[in-house]
């Protein structure tokens, strides 16, 4: 017998056959003896109607009143799913999140968990009923409704599992697992049986957009084990654990992961002095920019080039305010690129293994693809390209570290 | 400076235009310097929107759930009308049952009201905001979310009123106040200025359902002055009062109500005997069939007859009990009929008034209007006449009494 929270998102809930099918699912888990916390969502299309409301009333709405507003989506579909298991006889109960308690900061529309109050969760279980809880919401110090942000019923799963130091935490999504990259570019992409927290960072952050990146930093930092499987098949997903649990999987590389919402600014000709990073990036990071990679190599002639990327929605603004910049600093020249690509191959297995980078690099050269920008951290490698090189790039990368293959001492799905 | 409570029903709030229009409303009260306190519903056609999700998934869902899910109703109006008051400028906040605190009874979907907390409430309205309160819900001991039933707004409106000791509770509604009988059936009926709690009690229970009987016996027992007036038009409106305050206007009957929804049962030939009523009587009320008006008669032979009435809906239910029931007792014959109205003459004023019973039966027999029961109360006489009179009958009994005409000393609207 273990105890499990379950989490499903929008699309999972989103008819009352949807719900149906939830409940029967659940009520799979218990006839296995499990115990079970049962975190939602709001049924799909419900936040967006009621965003559309409170624009009709106010366009520039107030945190505090967008959050008592969107608050109820999730409350709708906890009293629903309750409903759905007492009709087959199975004994449950709902709770808002400021039931439970779940107390957050007074950050309203992004809220963060400070702690869980898990008395009546950890009674309501050990009289033997199902717990079903309000994704996305908490209440702060005052008593104020508040919400963690979009796609943090994640976060919420995550917390309450490390709360009640459940077994596992499983996040019902519409992918059956996270895959070595994207099956639609590549399909012999492969499902990963495992992969560690770290991992599941790089790759979230680098656009596979199955999990909340706070969620996973969450169930890292608490060590809870986090299950990705479908809301719609049968089948074990991928595990998402700590280094020493997903070993046995273990290859150098976990995937390939991608990003196309980036564009490259490059400063040609900067006077090489110190304090000129900062005076070509404060102002960016004034205008709320955020900045992903950047690169700036030792040039002649006492002048350098600075490159970095920032999101596509943001060149244009970054552009003006550099060339302002530039400008100012005598530079030579501002110029930019919004068809890039931002490629990765990430896994923990580098660390301790050379030649992952020479690898990688020979595969993108195979294929003369022109690498742009190098960055890399401790388990990962990321190059920009050219946009139209994507695909050509990710398949060249995935055969070059053998993805389509399980690894050796890996055994089938059970 | 006053501190009134305001009540918008589900039509008054029925879309983002109309929950404009409170804002507006509300606005232009605050700029003569009140304070404001607004109780909402659900936005009219939200109850039966939940209520058919929660029919798809348990047609015999729990309270407490049910109550989870209708809760939501009235908390999407409160974040929207708080919305669109810091729209316009007006600093508002928003507060769900629990949050206020109101504290109930756990009978859920018809709980009663034990405590208000008007401390976040009071703080609010001395920091200069708007305080919008959601209707119809509380919270138990347990933190559960309960419901008062439909219609509960009216009475959470008043319980606030109570608690806040405000000058004035006003329900804005789609009338435009109390008439002294329905203006669709006698067009020269008039507007009442004020009427007394008892009146309005009787004026409710029997049919002109313009408030909640609840909320008047609530507004009556803390003497909390209640406005009834349109949401859709300017007006005063009708004020409902204590007698002493209502006394300007009191003319010796105060309205004429009716209601159709009533059935009549007659049980013929009862031998007259102690407990017969009893064993007529107990078997309906077993059967959870409420019992209007009862009227037994001095009967010759030792036997007697014995008539009732129950709402239309149980008349079927209510016949079958009584054959059963007549034929224990050995009556002789039971008969009913559904084709009946009882109409009802009001006012405080019969009390120290004589002849009004035969001011009334005077008015019916000049139309020849047979009364088939008659039943009083110290401030009603009601009979029952064959349906086809309604009309007639109403009429008749409104030009009696002259209720068309302004009573001595009355002022025109202002």
């Amino acid at each position: 017998m273990a105890l499990l929270v379950l989490k499903f998102g929008g699309t999972s809930v989103g008819s009352p056959e949807r719900i149906q099918a939830v409940a029967e699912r659940a009520l799979k888990l218990r006839e296995e003896g499990h115990q079970l916390v049962i975190v939602v969502s709001a049924m799909s299309g419900e936040t967006d109607r009621l965003l559309g409301l409170a624009h009709a009333l106010n366009p520039r709405a107030d945190g505090r009143e967008l959050d008592v507003l969107l608050s109820t989506g999730e409350q709708v579909t906890i009293a629903l799913l309750a409903m759905a298991l007492e009709a087959r006889g199975c004994d449950a109960r709902s709770y808002t999140g400021a039931q439970v308690t779940i107390r957050t900061d007074s950050a309203h529309n992004k809220a963060r968990i400070r702690s869980i109050d898990d008395a009546r969760v950890r009674g309501d279980l050990e009289a033997g009923r199902v717990v079903v809880v309000a994704g996305f919401q908490g209440v702060d110090e005052e008593g104020a409704i508040t919400t963690l942000g979009r796609g943090g019923s994640d976060t919420t799963a995550v917390a309450l599992a490390a709360a009640l130091k459940a077994d596992e935490c499983r996040i019902y999504t519409d992918v059956d697992g996270v895959y070595t990259t994207d099956p639609r570019l590549v399909p012999t992409a492969r499902r990963l049986h495992s992969i560690t927290f770290e991992e599941m960072l790089e790759m979230a952050s680098l656009g596979s957009k199955v999990l909340q990146i706070r969620a996973v930093e969450f169930a890292g930092k608490y060590n809870v084990p986090l299950r990705v499987l479908s809301s719609f098949e049968e089948g074990p997903g991928t595990l998402i654990t700590t280094e020493e649990d997903a070993q046995v999987e273990q290859a150098l590389v976990a995937g390939i992961a991608f990003n196309q919402n980036e564009a490259q600014l490059t400063v040609q000709g900067v006077p090489d002095q110190p304090g000129v990073a900062h005076r070509i990036l404060g102002p960016i990071a004034d205008a709320n920019i955020e900045v992903d990679m950047i690169v700036q190599n030792v040039g002649a002639d006492n002048s350098t080039d600075f490159t970095f990327t920032v999101h596509r929605n943001d060149y244009d603004k970054a552009l003006e305010i550099l060339q302002a910049a530039a400008k100012a600093l005598g530079a030579r020249e501002v110029s930019g690129d919004t068809h890039i690509v931002k490629i990765s191959v990430v896994g923990v297995g580098m660390r301790s293994h050379a030649g992952i980078a020479s690898k990688m690099f020979e595969a993108l050269s195979r294929e003369t693809i022109n690498i742009r920008m190098i960055s890399t951290s401790e388990i990962k490698i990321s190059v920009v390209v050219d946009e139209k090189y994507l695909e050509l790039a990710v398949r060249a990368l995935h055969d070059a570290f053998e993805l389509e293959q399980t690894p050796v001492g890996q055994q089938e799905d059970g």
